[in-house]
């Protein structure tokens, strides 16, 4: 779990002194991994202080991180320093998130990132890292895992290391995150409830979390009562929580799907998420309707059709991704899963995305 | 916050497969400490294994900790080995939790115990400590703080360095707690929760934690649908939320009130609070009539008159301490506490219990 989390509006101005006890030396420079939306905006890159070696980086964020782009972060830091970085932070969404807590971990384990895909692979602990996030859903900021596209799947490094060691939670970073990506982004969290909630693996821990993540997400997406403060503060704590429940359960049909549309057509996570979730009613029938009311709220219009000129070929390699996620099905639907999910069912499925 | 948590029925049985890893050699020994109501249960007992000089020390838990007996603990383990212990493992209700925290923090941090009541004057981390909650409510297994009675005060050493390493929450652990126990203990969490929500430090990340807490508390002392076993799994839940939930904001006039009553009379905290809070309609009403009907579900008669015998000078003793408890009384009432809070206020307040 993620040793400290400071939350509040306005806490991001605590950074510089809680990296403060962390320099490890003039040579052991803080690398900071800064989503690109915020390159040139000042009421965010002010606040971050550059002393010595310390980088900014800032990371484009069209596509979801890949094992090449990590291994690369991490020569370009092993071949700029003499020593290793006194910390990685990481400022952005999801994809942010994952890129800090894949370099932390890389720099310490020896090989390419993509041996690493799996669970509790990881042999060393990783470099002290700090998640910030500027948009709220995906549960990164708080997950035991880095989602990353390989070359042969796209897979989380699962590991007891790969959990922050800091996170600083201040919704007001995520006041100007355009409407569509906060629907998408916090689709994700409620899809976590989703999935947790009606899967075979939970426990009163994962539910405990789940509903209390659930409940928020209905308020915030659904209700009428929250000022915007309110919201984004709610929902920065739903993703926490939503992340917190998956996290000791496992998530279902929506991601494993969602993960071979974003491995085959580069579709991102929180609209992938989206477009599957919404053809699920024979495995979420109650959650499918409520997302389907908070679309409409929302005037959210999904893309349709992206899976209409794909071949056979094609369909298969999403099939193969997705089936390929054996713990997502087996919480899903239960050991037997292989006796209800077959390739032709999930052929369906995809042909009416 | 706790680093790691495993949570379910029997995980209490992974206990040395975690505790492996962390051994630093022959002579750093583990040390257990263990409720002496454990003293002879070979169900609880037989499953921790002991190697070369690791040892299991049963607490006697009639009277809360002291200063003076975490001090004497280090200093039995430091004349007793050459090396630092690997780890401290507390096994027990919320008094072993405390005397296992405050003694890993203890053997790191020099002096006695007493110098470091307060807020963030601890300045070494501690010794590796490991959490198992028996009965369920304090959120001593989640919390950054021990409680500790001292020569001059019954404050807590609240630190970063404090929350466990590791925590194993097994529910299966309380089934034998006695009827009473498990009320006063579950009242220690449900009072954590009206406090938290009804105090001025309140903040989305606390109220999150707090309202699930608050709702799963009604559930398992007002509900009458939930099985024991389940009602066991959710107040352990309940614990850590309500836990989490104060860790991130403060307590109030119940616990301000109870620490008077546990430092001059030595009662216990989780009755304390039930006998403090009883009479606390005028600052938590909605709170105080639900805490009657929990009280009158379950048939718990609380002792009356404790304070009747009391002379001035006692009645001062206790005032003295509820009123050292600043942040407790700001989080309750507010910047200006002061001004209702006075002196005759709460000698009316404890000549009623």
């Amino acid at each position: 779990m993620v040793s400290r989390v400071v939350f509040g509006r306005g806490s991001f101005n605590q950074l510089d002194e809680i990296l403060a006890p962390m320099r490890k030396g003039r040579n052991a420079p803080f690398i900071f991994y800064v989503d690109d939306v915020f390159k040139g905006n000042h009421w965010l890159t002010s606040r971050i202080t550059l002393s010595y070696k310390d980088k900014i980086v800032y990371v484009p964020t069209k596509e979801e991180p890949k094992t090449s782009q990590i291994d690369q972060y991490v020569e370009d830091i092993i071949l700029a320093h003499s020593e290793l970085p006194s910390g990685i932070i990481g400022i952005g969404g999801g994809i942010v998130m994952d890129i800090a807590k894949a370099v932390s971990l890389m720099l310490t384990n020896k090989g390419e990132s993509k041996d690493y895909q799996g669970w509790d692979l990881i042999k060393n602990p990783a470099i002290y890292h700090v998640g910030i996030p500027t948009i709220s859903g995906t549960g990164a900021e708080v997950s035991r895992t880095t989602i990353l596209t390989g070359p042969e799947r796209k897979l989380g490094i699962n590991s007891d290391y790969t959990p922050f060691d800091q996170v600083i939670l201040d919704p007001e970073l995520t006041k100007d995150v355009p409407k569509d990506q906060w629907f998408y982004t916090g689709m994700d969290c409620f899809v976590h409830c989703v999935e947790s909630l009606n899967g075979t693996y939970l426990n009163a821990f994962s539910q405990s979390y789940g509903e209390k993540a659930f409940e928020l997400c209905q308020d915030i997406f659904l209700g009428d009562n929250l000022s915007e403060k309110d919201s984004q503060d709610k929902l920065m704590m739903a993703s926490w929580h939503g992340g917190m429940s998956i996290a000791y359960s496992q998530v279902g049909v929506a991601h494993a799907l969602s993960y071979g549309l974003g491995y085959l057509l580069g579709v991102k996570h929180g609209i992938g998420n989206c477009i599957v979730f919404d053809h699920l009613e024979e495995f979420y029938p109650e959650g499918v309707v409520m997302f389907k009311k908070m679309k409409a709220k929302h005037n959210i219009e999904l893309p349709q059709g992206i899976c209409a000129d794909l071949d056979e070929q094609q369909l298969n390699v999403m099939i193969d991704v997705a089936l390929s996620l054996e713990p997502l099905w087996e919480n899903a639907i239960g050991k037997n899963w292989k006796n209800k999910i077959t390739r032709e069912k999930l052929m369906t499925l995809y042909k009416l995305m």
